[in-house]
């Protein structure tokens, strides 16, 4: 594994906890929107706490992989389910079953940076496809099939995408799952952003389209439940199922039975869950337009940010901007304020005028004054080039 | 990986919950043996939740690190400790690290099965190597060197051992050290049972002997406490923390941060801590004289069952059985109850007249019925041949 990968994704973690910096660096969910000690110490209250603290099966907790099924993923087959820890695992585990040497692997031109470390462990060779307001751009990947690309796998997140908070349209999803139809290769869908949708409207799954051969789909509750519980999941055909269990099982047994039983308890408590999401939607969405309101009023036109339709992220694009997003970060830091350059999110570290900024954890004041200094390190480039 | 392997492993589980059959197969804690709902729910109200919750560092809890520094592995370095999910995943990881396909490992000829999936997974060559009641046989390791060997690694878990219950003597300790020291390899002491020693007292650590460049260990908290928790660890040099912890990145992002924050809990509460493994201590010890007792007045000398000091584990020897172990264990089956032939935990899958027997869940009249069981089953077997 690369030690430009290492060091990246570790930057990222440790901007979050300097003290003095306002913090949209960070992919961090707001704990305040997590369930409370309280709701915690109720749940225990009322779960089988022997079986949560013995040894429980590899493929996950037998109520929990139902509950994902029937209720996450509406009406799949429960055996094809594994509970992994946090949907990291997924991705790896995917890695570890997919990827040969050399194996080519399609990923959005800005993806998410953990699953390029596992991509890069497993010597895939990663070709990147650009991406508009409508998600990937189906017509280039085409182009490269048609010209003899053979990708094991294409690997994105097309619902409220980290980095960029792209949704993918209805028409790129059918676009894509012919392309895989037609050329086989398998589709992964990284989904854990879909609870965060801000209207409660979700666009369809990709396995909607996709032959159920191809179809792999990953997620996690660490958005909208709590990171620290380490819970996800990954759906795979049964070809793929398989493997992927017995790996899990040489990587760690199983994923913890109380944090699995924790979450089952709370996902199968629609009172509880609906009013935890609404909540969770409602307040992730104000802060989405506080943070766009206050950019657009301070940059007017010189900064694009798309509409945020879910999700933690906005994709800011400064225009003219000297020395990209790059030296903007670094000139952020020192004026207290952590953003991630878009070059982070591209396996190919290309310049970009785009930086990623996480509004899920700051007030309206934080955002505001984050946004205030983001413009003091702007001006800052502005008279030093 | 070998679908041999999977397969082993995944029957012992589950042998162990069939209806009607005493398990003395799996593995397992005794469930009433672990904190209890109230014990949990205590720790609960005094934690931080908000950060037990959220994503934390992939080395591991800081506190917890320092706990296992300082009161687990009494005096490291707490920049060395790398906490991970289980014990199991601390192996995979070092066999990730460790290992390029084909190179040498040596294991004890009777093993942990857990290790053997990710040593086939990394195309390592393993190579066994015999013990008897002191431990490894290191005459015989050393005569191996001698005529070419050279192992990466040499694994083994020299506290009451799973499968055989053995403790390595410290002479055998300190010449296995010295051969590392000589040729080069390193050590891997895998060491869950040690909290398990029935009179509290526990040998000498393969890392007080070993080159600190050349010593590793894991360990894990699912014997002690609870192993639906998934807490483990990994004490290595620095050298091989570094990988380890980019890897542990890449597989996971980082241990379930509240399993760590309640093991924290529970360790830094040392009046609870020791109450509870006294209380260990004695029921399993009590636990393992049964068994042994009941071996011996229903076998006399046809049975050998080595001195149990510690653990979950009897391995018991029978003397001229029809078809070995692997018939005996059908056989007992049959007769409802679970034992593990020691042909699963040898690399070679060699035929034995040795069997597995976990005393750690079962109650004294369970584990007296046991033994009835597996007589008939011997019975069955004289009677056929």
């Amino acid at each position: 594994m690369s030690a430009v990968g290492r060091s990246a994704i570790r930057d990222l973690l440790e901007l979050t906890v300097q003290p003095g910096v306002l913090s949209l660096a960070g992919g961090l969910p707001d704990p305040r929107m997590m369930p409370t000690r309280h709701e915690l110490i109720e749940r225990l209250d009322h779960i089988d706490c022997a079986s949560a603290l013995q040894y429980g099966p590899t493929e996950g907790h037998p109520e929990l992989r139902r509950t994902i099924a029937e209720q996450v993923l509406t009406g799949v087959d429960t055996a094809d389910v594994l509970v992994t820890t946090g949907a990291q695992q997924g991705l790896r585990l995917l890695c570890e079953a997919l990827i040969e040497p050399g194996d080519v692997v399609v990923v959005e031109r800005h993806t998410y940076v953990g699953m390029l470390q596992p991509l890069r462990a497993h010597r895939a060779e990663v070709v990147t496809v650009g991406s508009d307001h409508h998600g990937l751009r189906t017509l280039d990947l085409a182009a490269k099939l048609r010209t003899g690309l053979r990708p094991a796998a294409v690997y994105l997140a097309p619902t409220f995408q980290n980095p960029t908070g792209i949704v993918m349209s209805d028409e790129r999803r059918r676009q894509l799952a012919n392309l895989a139809n037609r050329y086989g290769f398998v589709v992964i869908d990284d989904d854990p952003y879909r609870d965060l949708s801000f209207d409660g409207q979700a666009p369809s799954r990709l396995r909607d389209h996709v032959d159920p051969d191809l179809a792999v789909s990953v997620g996690s509750f660490s958005k909208s439940l709590a990171p620290g519980l380490r819970v996800g999941w990954v759906h795979a055909p049964s070809w793929l199922h398989r493997g992927l269990v017995t790996l899990k099982q040489a990587t760690d047994l199983h994923t913890g039975m109380l944090a699995q039983t924790l979450v089952e308890s709370l996902l199968s408590d629609s009172t509880w869950l609906d009013g935890h999401l609404a909540e969770l939607r409602r307040v992730y969405a104000h802060r989405s337009r506080v943070l766009s309101d206050a950019l657009v009023s301070t940059f007017g036109d010189r900064v694009e940010v798309g509409r945020i339709y879910g999700g933690m992220f906005a994709w800011a694009t400064v225009d003219r901007l000297p020395g990209g997003a790059d030296a903007l970060s670094e000139r952020c830091l020192a004026r207290g304020v952590g953003i991630v350059p878009g070059s982070v999110f591209d396996p190919e570290a290309r310049p970009s005028c785009s930086a990623r900024l996480c509004f899920a954890s700051c007030d309206d004041d934080d955002l505001r004054e984050a946004v205030r200094r983001i413009a003091l390190a702007v001006g800052d480039l502005d008279r030093a080039s």
